[in-house]
């Protein structure tokens, strides 16, 4: 099966990147199942209903999230009609509207998407590698194929995920970090792992936020508020996987870049 | 001026993989400078004067430190002396020992190698911005091309640094995540920027230490001694650049990877 | 019901402060339940099985733990066996050895002693507030009385634990922070509660640890062997309650500290 | 000399309990310079110009600030000009508006008010030991006493500072925590020590803010808006001094709290 993962769309510029390029990445890759986060596509911060189905009608088959899942105000009356958007599957399930997973049947192959959260520098949820066994047990023997996007701060959280979950899914891909990660590869098992998929947005600042307001933060230590412009030269980032749907293992995993100075090739 | 740096050497297997690579990378890139991160070195911990020696033994003409420059008691007993050396410049000038910055001179070029470590997420040191500002005034008058290694942890502190100083160095180039990131640009002022360049180590570990060790200290929280294999599957990381001492900017930054899944291509 | 809690032990200067002050307090206050925090009475760091003999040899019921549970590698052969002992019970249970709460009956009455743990800025364990409500509920048909030792850092997660428990138990008592806080109150429901009782060790030192270290760390950032010293001027800091068993709440709390400006009064 | 300091004033409910028991406390305790933390009387995030008046009519002679210095934007309208207001000392010098010290002359004796602010798990700004040293080392020819609001997370950088300021320093109190400790003390070489001073506002609340939310955020870890109440019971806390100008330490430290618990006693 032929994926496509598109990593953190982020604001207009996000938006506009996605609806320009997802259909010529889809012709140059011609994928069965695509997945974008979202986390960041309303302002930088948060989903609303609208953009949720922009992603959707732009050709996305899922919707991930991560920790800016519920920023805005709106996504809690919505989420949990969105059957196609997982958010981490690791907040705490008493209290967490929404689904940590999903599934997508493509012709007769049924792929698992889940969506967990690191916990090293960000919020104190649930226990990510104990949430990833217990739905990895639920769901190996309802799916051909389990794709996880870990969001997570570190390098290493990210990689002791990979490396746990290392043949028992087809895919670990990492997201929240916004910058691509160059050690795309299939781990010994057969999983398709990458630290970072980097995001979709502006170019020209720091992580999809104006740059002048984040240097001026670190400089001065004073309140500012940060906002991701809406006009600018964008970026997407993300990869193309192959995944092999007899093993549950992956093939092929290929990240790609589309910024002015790597411009797209068909 | 071509300019080789390699990223944080990890133990035994790191020691093996530049002493291995180097001298290659060098008839491959044909450097004028070799700088080499060596602040894991040391059984991933620190550098001792016998494997600082071997650095420079390597080929290496600089060697940059970070967040681990002091772990062995034995570089207080060298630090003052080793001329090659530089340990982040925003620890407390009263109390540390060694340098923040050295000058090289190569032909008639004076390249100012700087080192910086971050703040978010690790130790509170002074701030890097200031600092940096600080000895960029300083070295200007005194150097054609000035070189930036900022180890930091975050992907935004690091981006911040980078556009800060864009047009007054000619490279900053991060360390510490051991993950080589995949968004190499030179920026519109002239400053060649990479987020990290990886490590320089074992290659199916976490960031170079047993993986079995960091997963069960991620799914225990008990206290897990954690190590660096000194045998198995390495990896090389680095990046080439080309750098204008007329203009004091940057004309080319390309990353390197060396492993199994990526051999050494002449 | 009279209870004694008393703080973090540290060391040589702990022992010797809770095995002389623990029988004077004893024939002041003439507790029922004695119970001790012992998580630093090794060195400043975890416990062996000598040192919790020790700590029951003195007088104590209970001794309860915290982040430094695990210090001592020693606690893996016995903390199965030391049905006196608990560690925070918000472990991961798939993984932990130990319990997280203990029962002890005092003539009639059922005494439930939990310990948990914080996760702010601390490790990132499983849930305090939900362990709280799955033992309260496991534990209140069995209990007459329940005891909770929330080791936690921060004042703001203290307070939302005592006000999240309050009426459904009969106290929560904070430590780690090893300074005795001054706001010992019951609350509308019923529930004694103090942000912190203090702890029990050196008392011109830094939380116990040799202070010119601690200082030296600050100033330098450079790596720094913590001690605890061996002789010296100790403290003892803790409270007594008064609990009424016929309504699981609390009559009365009175901290109280010993210390070369504060003398122990009969 | 005869001081008064009272902790973090909290919004509204703080201002009314600053305004009624201020005057109280000076009949009680007679003060010749009164002083008052200020970060958080504007609905529990800053100060604005009407309420730093409000605090000085009531009675104070300096107000002090901590991390919430700048949240209201109007402060950047008037710090320059407040002359009786100072803001931790240890933000960057270059880009802060506001002044770290002042000096306050009574009858014949000039005190030097400094604040400080802590780096551990707060925002990494200059080094508070390093400031101190300067700002002692300043000070010390034109004062007769210096005190300091040491505003810090952690028991640990409190009690570090209060050692390495021992005998240079008449006071060293601390804040930030909200809730008062129990261990004031003179140190050996004559500094008042007080870990912290608590807070000024309501009493029923976890730090001042509404405490269903700040619980529903540990339960949830979902986006909530916190905000301290308008009304309610209240609580003051702070601390009486005697230092000596002749020698330039303290002869007396008596803290004190005032709450439904605690009625004022004349
Ligand atoms: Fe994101
Ligand atoms: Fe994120
Ligand atoms: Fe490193
Ligand atoms: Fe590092
Ligand atoms: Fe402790
Ligand atoms: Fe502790
Ligand atoms: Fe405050
Ligand atoms: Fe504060």
């Amino acid at each position: 099966m032929r994926v496509i993962f598109i990593g953190d769309v982020m604001g207009e510029i996000g938006q506009t990147m996605l609806t320009t390029y997802l259909p010529k990445l889809k012709s140059k890759y011609r994928p069965q199942l695509t997945i974008v986060n979202g986390e960041n596509i309303a302002s930088g911060k948060g989903i609303t209903r609208p953009l949720y189905k922009l992603i959707l009608q732009a050709g996305a088959d899922v919707v991930t999230m991560g920790n800016h899942t519920f920023d805005k105000q709106e996504i809690f009356e919505f989420i949990d009609e969105a059957k196609k958007l997982v958010r981490p599957a690791n907040y705490p399930a008493a209290t967490t509207p929404g689904q940590g997973y999903t599934l997508v049947k493509i012709n007769q192959v049924v792929v698992g998407v889940i969506n967990l959260q690191g916990r090293v520098f960000i919020n104190p949820i649930d226990d990510p590698f104990a949430k990833a066994d217990e739905l990895v047990k639920q769901l190996q023997d309802k799916c051909d194929l389990i794709f996880v996007d870990f969001h997570a701060e570190t390098t290493s959280e990210k990689l002791a995920m990979a490396w746990y979950l290392d043949g028992r899914v087809a895919a670990v891909i990492g997201t929240h970090t916004h910058v691509q990660t160059n050690d795309a590869r299939i781990l010994p098992k057969g999983t398709a792992y990458l630290t970072d998929a980097g995001m979709t947005g502006p170019y020209n600042e720091i992580l999809g936020m104006n740059k002048d307001r984040v240097i001026e933060k670190f400089r001065t230590n004073l309140p500012v508020r940060f906002e991701t412009p809406k006009s600018g030269p964008g970026q997407l980032n993300g990869c193309y996987f192959e995944l092999d749907e007899k093993t549950g293992r992956a093939r092929k995993l290929q990240p790609f870049s589309i910024n002015p100075d790597r411009p797209f090739l068909e």
